[in-house]
């Protein structure tokens, strides 16, 4: 199986200088702005971005160190798979945060609540679409 | 920016034999069934996954064709930024798919809700857990 290349489309821009303190649950980030500076050869893609209340980020975890398929969580005594977390070393260090999108001026998302360190590299985004398996019970 | 490079650590199943017929919303993959099949180097990341009633499938859209920033969607006359649609045509053609885990056996899960072509690279899985963001309002 080949390997798979992308390239980043912008920069993530966050209050969080380095993983330490950044919120590892999306409920830490309640809040927290931060800014997504599109690159310029990528710009014409975020039309009709703004009618979006939500958005979907996927980047990629560029601090993240070599990764484990077995990890001790913090404030956990046993280890459990990669999959079953969301932290970010991982095989593939990919990160996904569903932010509120506040507006839009030039090549610059202004986003709220950010659970993403300073710096990331962007990788794509998709507008979040309300869907009704939201509503049902979930298990965690 | 250096590129970034991912290696698929899986395959996902599915009756979508073709890009046509599969589903474009969540909605359209309602009860429908498939397979994802984690490759034996990354058994031991997805212990303990089965806990989760659902999952966050992370993978790349092998069979989309190079990419333009505007779109015009199907039944749409207007041109659209790629970033505000989910068509699998986008400059890092990355796909994600929140699907229900019915069950794992060995290094096979076997998932309901299935919106992806059979034989897609699976790049990461991550646990879906329920936000409160998720039971406000948004608009798309």
């Amino acid at each position: 199986m080949p390997q798979i290349k992308y390239k980043p489309i912008g920069i993530i821009h966050s209050p969080f200088k380095e993983p330490k303190g950044t919120p590892i649950q999306p409920s830490g980030a309640k809040g927290i702005n931060g800014t997504v500076e599109i690159f310029l050869e990528y710009a014409q893609g975020i039309k009709d971005l703004e009618g979006f209340s939500h958005i979907i980020l996927i980047y990629h975890f560029h601090l993240s160190k070599k990764s484990s398929l077995k990890v001790k969580p913090y404030l956990d005594d046993e280890v459990h798979g990669v999959f079953a977390m969301r932290g970010p070393s991982r095989p593939n260090p990919i990160g996904i945060s569903a932010v509120r999108l506040l507006r839009v001026e030039g090549t610059t998302l202004h986003i709220q609540d950010v659970d993403i360190v300073d710096g990331t590299p962007l990788l794509d985004i998709k507008p979040y679409v309300p869907d009704e398996r939201s509503r049902e019970n979930r298990v965690a």
